[in-house]
């Protein structure tokens, strides 16, 4: 509430400062607000990045004024929003777009070994601005090129937590398999992405691995998201709305995120009720709504159980101390 | 429509700006926008790299005036189009005319274990000029020099997407050898050719390696550009007009691209109908056309279909929202 | 007390020098002192950096004149420590602050792999302000990928001391397996932690690969930290009073430290008799105290004693030459 | 033809800028040219290196004047072939001096696992001038340090190319002997010579290791230079003039160089006729130039016909388009 | 005999130099000649580091005038040799001092796999100063992770010379073990001990490791300094003197160091007599004299004099030439 | 002769410019062309490093002057060259004589697994000044660490052309032990010597190891110096002068070199006749003057007969052309 306070007073400095921009309407500076929300990824945490919002301010002016209205509306900031952005996260978007006239992304039927992922790209990493992109995992799992032991082969440059993430996966795929692993080598491909940082495409990851390893399709409707740990446990990632975002342009219908990023989601009002939103707390979880198919599907899902606990219980948070 | 009347302007500008240079015909402005579109990769979006169609500009209508010709005509941006090359282009192009002289390239017959892979050339990366060349992959399948374990050897002083290219490739061949594969070492090598960047050979690499585990030749007049994933798919790859103008210049007949790339294809019109273009979206589709032979090519292309889909189903794209 | 009556005399010094600032009770002297032990770690010895105490005491001054306080209190002092810490240190406990939103930790119940551990983080190394947290370690156990050894695979950007902590760690955990160590590979992960640095992790680490092996749970209600030999022994770490009160923070029971730093332990008063601190001096005690149970747990330290002496007898200090 | 114009364009220049040279013979003009035809390391093809011309000419005209001849004669310009060598050549020129005080050249008789390399030494490598010198290769060939592999080990320093044709060259020798080849480990030395780079040693590496391997000597009154490729092809290399008069320096009787290069071969007169030229296409050729015996070496020679196709058929050029 | 004369001469000069230092008795010069003698490291010849001496020197003149002497005596110079220290290796002690709070030296007993080390802390290697310390080497035998092939795990974050140390301790432990060594994983530890250099800890590492293999326990009233041959040989290191006070600071009653350093010992007042000194020559005499027990201990002594020879000749030196 | 007659000439300059020094007899010029002589390392090719010459004449003459000699004579000459030395000489030498005091040289009898090794330590790398010393090797073979191969483990930081003469070594003792090699690891330990570069330990180190191997002793009044080819072949080196007057101040008798080598041992008369210098030519020849024993010596040099040819046939050189 008093961060709310703080954006209010805010706006007014910056209309006074400025001197030309009209004032602002309730529903502008509520849309200031939420658009400090998103930024800051957590629901109710104002971002105070005043820098920030300062340019998405005057852009909304700028635009009433250029339009003659007596006061900025809601509707200017919505405008505003797409001028204020840096340039770097332009260019940003500009690689995007090209990079979609070459889209692989499947939005529909099933296949094997293949998952829609969720990433996000930054023009500026020190700015709170990004944009969604759909990042396709796929994988094979084929005959083990030595006798004596599997490998783990990832490609599309792997930063080095996202190559940690790839071993933490396969701490869930060994318990699945047991001895037989030393028989395969498993491939592991971002396809035309490059670069690949952080571990928030761990659930791809094991779920394509997993698809591949037990023939079992995966619904190519479904996009996710979501770090994992070495037993089983969603871990929480960063940038959920713009990732579900992305999704949604893509033509994909459900998202499965980590349940703890569930606060965090706040979409732009043309992508509400566009996509079916999965919260899930373990890749058991996952794979139930990832999966597609009846017996080997069952099969799979239950052995699964013996390794991931039915309930990881969420901590209980004693009142915090000072 | 909007971009070509960006082009269309801009040569208007420069005309005036420059003050000698005569007025165009509408041939020459088809022909400065073509060479835009050739430049941007993807036909349909113009590239916006007025600088560099600036030079085109400059060049074609200054050859006009030393003709006195009242009009800048297509034939003058043609012959424009040499001189307005950037000297780090043209020196990248005679490094491939010596190159040539000592060219390895066969251009009919069948050989196993080689390739004619395609590749590009750019003197100065950050502008959208590029030449391309033929360079011949081989490949040999040797015992392996460990009892526990096979390994890939590729020389070329590849980088590290091109490493990763060859480990896509691996997960291909393992599938098809099975357990076998650990009695092999797979030598792979770009001849005449180091630095390879990029993993626009996989396919090239594919084939040679398969042809040279199976015995069966390839035909040395199809050339060939692609990238793979390591489920067998075909995807999208940078600069297929330079590539197949490449193998046509070199006698070769037949040049398979993705089928993701075939909307880029805009060929200077000397090289028009003197190649066919084969799109494939897969691995099998790649080895039909570029294997010789009956009873074993089939068997080989027959055992593939386990691997890869018969039909990978293309995306159906939903609207795009805002 | 020599110290002490340096701290004294800098107060006096401060006050004059400062002019302003009114004269300190005989309380607010005594908490300047505690600070001053606090960041010494070791009770007893000062810390003489004076440049860090001084901005205590100037910031403790400034609030009781703010306040018109006829003399500086041991209540402004204490308001005056959060004032006075560095911008870094500031920045850091942000970060912390945003890391707890998302906080995996479990203070209740009981879970197989999984260990609160505590680390501190400093905004500046060359300061001795420092934070603690709460730092989840996970193990898990799976089948070997390689049929001729069994790996180690630890997760979370570990430092060089990090790495060779899990090595010493692993010293333990073989003895405890014997022969049949090779069938195993052993996960470790820092749970949204990166870039991990020390060895004092190290009992947690073993402790939750143990429970992991063994199958045995371990109390969620626990905390610790400790560095461990590769005999058993618990070895002194830095920070433990930031880090018990990180976990008091997070609502953990307990806390498991080295018994020789015991002697550091100097609490903020809100924190006094919160949590029980445990002084440990071999991992034999720590899993006593950490693991849930009744025969597993009994058979499991049982089995320890064989390679972890009994008593490790502590040093006899001969008197001291010059 | 244009070439050679410019070429007697720029010593008329030459010499009417300076002033003071003489008028050139058409003899000497003939020596300027010749020159620029071994530099540019194609027949046919002119260096256009005009800055490294210049000193020819001014070198040549300056002995002319000194001697007082009225015209500069084609002798005129052999002196001063020598003196307009740049002084960064004439140190490796001095280096290689030295080096023949010790040199290991066995010019005569056969021996088992020895290999007259012949490779170039370049005092700047921005300039075309180069001196050739022989490079002793050994290879031996001795049971595998390992139980499970047999290893490479190359030493002289390699650069990565050179280390990259040692891998190329281990796929043709695997061939030859199946199976066997994890029981030995191949050991190959450059003698005297560290910091080898580029492949063009393929061939007397090939060479040596087979000879070891199958106890068969080698000619030594054979010099060779070419690159390999993984399927038996002898590949085209630099510097074959300068590496011909270094073999004959060196009191050698045969040269084998790869076909491909036989058209840049332009010797100095002094060396013409003193050594038989053998181009080779692949392996099996060189194999049978420089292997001395009789059945071992025909079984041998036999044996490789399985490997490597009679006739690589060489490319029908294409009339080029353009 | 001249060195002495040299630093004689220098004590005149600095005094006079000064002008207000007083002359030094001859017991006072006698202590300047024993420091220099001290850090030459070297019995018998002086160190010329005369820089250092002058601080001395002079802080000992301060000392005497200060006290009001009329001459420079013993007592004064021994004063100013704390003063006179460098004010980083100050800052070294006092990181010693701190240390040592924490120290885990046991100087009673008898402990399986643990040995107090000795090692040397300097401020500024460009000095001669340096202080003593104890540095605690932890060993540990367990079953090795690998079936094929036993491991060394050194922590501490060793430099390279103390990495090869390790591996040359390790040819007298595989001698001792034979064949079974590969059923073993060898973990060595410096405790509390990060960024050991140098290889004079190597009988240290030894006797920890073939203590924790052959379960005979070590004398903790012993502490040793020596590096070690591949044949068994105890080689000598530098620091004894400061390493000899270092122990009896820490109540350790026997010291081993290499016969070869025997001539170096030049112990302050303090600690002359506190210590037994034992000089060695081999492994066989360091376990002699460090382990505890009588027939297992017996045994592997017996067993070692296979592997080192009883007696190692030293060299009879030749007069020197020239 | 030329050559000479520069020097000559030299001198004469040198005087003259100087003014005040006298002139010199026959005697001292030939003792300068004889130092001449020796850093060139090549008798019969005379050093022109003049800057270095001109230090020795005017040290020489400074000497003659002071005495008040009317002429220069040999007797000042070589007084003078020790004056000349330039201070990183001096330096590497005072280094030399400190590291003596702690020598390990044993040179009379015979041990096993141990050699005299011989190497030079140079102030200045672009001075032709060097000092000689004895570099002891010692060499342990033990049971292998691995059940699947035997290890080279090499010790004294070894750089790059070094760790490669110890891969060329092995090629030699493989032969020898054949397949059993598997079930060994050889360890090489430089003795107190750090940063060990080039090859000329190549002989040394070969002997340390078979002896050890076999167990036969080494003489240990004997060094050597050589390098060595995969073959058995012992190749040339540098500096042996002043190796094998190294040799002769530590109270060795036998100094074995490479045969090429002979032609450069120009000792200082001090050192003549001191020394037996035997040359070979292959590692029979070492093992045959190195080793001590008669059965079981003479079967191994027997032994490797059938590796290392009888006679390799030198060099039969042909005239030069040009």
């Amino acid at each position: 509430l008093e961060n709310r306070m703080k954006v209010v007073r805010f706006v007014a400095q910056e209309v006074e400062k400025d001197g030309k921009i009209p004032h602002f309407t309730a529903g502008a500076i509520a849309e200031v607000i939420r658009e400090a929300q998103r930024r800051a990824g957590v629901r109710g945490q104002l971002s105070l990045r005043f820098r920030e919002l300062g340019g998405l301010i005057r852009a909304g002016g700028d635009i009433a004024r250029e339009k003659g209205h007596g006061l900025v509306t809601k509707a200017d900031i919505r405008k505003g929003r797409k001028m204020a952005r840096s340039l770097e996260q332009q260019v940003a978007d500009e690689m995007i777009e090209r990079r979609n006239k070459y889209s692989l992304v499947v939005n529909s039927g099933a296949l094997v070994g293949v998952v829609n992922g969720l990433a996000v790209m930054q023009g500026d990493e020190t700015l709170s601005e990004m944009s969604g992109i759909v990042a396709r995992v796929a994988a094979e799992v084929t005959p083990a090129f030595s006798r004596e032991e599997g490998k783990i082969i990832a490609t599309g440059k792997l930063g080095e937590i996202a190559k940690e993430s790839v071993q933490n996966v396969s701490a869930i795929v060994k318990k699945i398999t047991g001895k037989d692993i030393s028989d395969y080598d498993l491939h592991i491909q971002f396809l035309d992405t490059y670069g690949v940082e952080g571990d928030s495409a761990s659930i791809s990851i094991a779920t394509a691995v997993i698809s591949a390893l037990e023939n079992v399709p995966v619904d190519m409707s479904v996009a996710m998201t979501g770090s994992l740990s070495v037993r089983g446990e969603v871990l929480p990632v960063g940038g959920v709305s713009a990732k579900i975002e992305a999704a949604a342009k893509s033509g994909l219908k459900k998202v499965i995120i980590p349940k703890n990023n569930l606060k965090d989601v706040l979409l732009e009002e043309a992508f509400e009720g566009k996509v079916e939103i999965i919260p899930v707390s373990n890749i058991k979880d996952v794979l139930f709504h990832a999966l597609v198919g009846d017996t080997k599907k069952d099969s799979l899902v239950h052995r699964l159980s013996k390794f991931v606990p039915e309930t990881i219980r969420m901590p209980k948070r004693e009142p915090r101390i000072a």
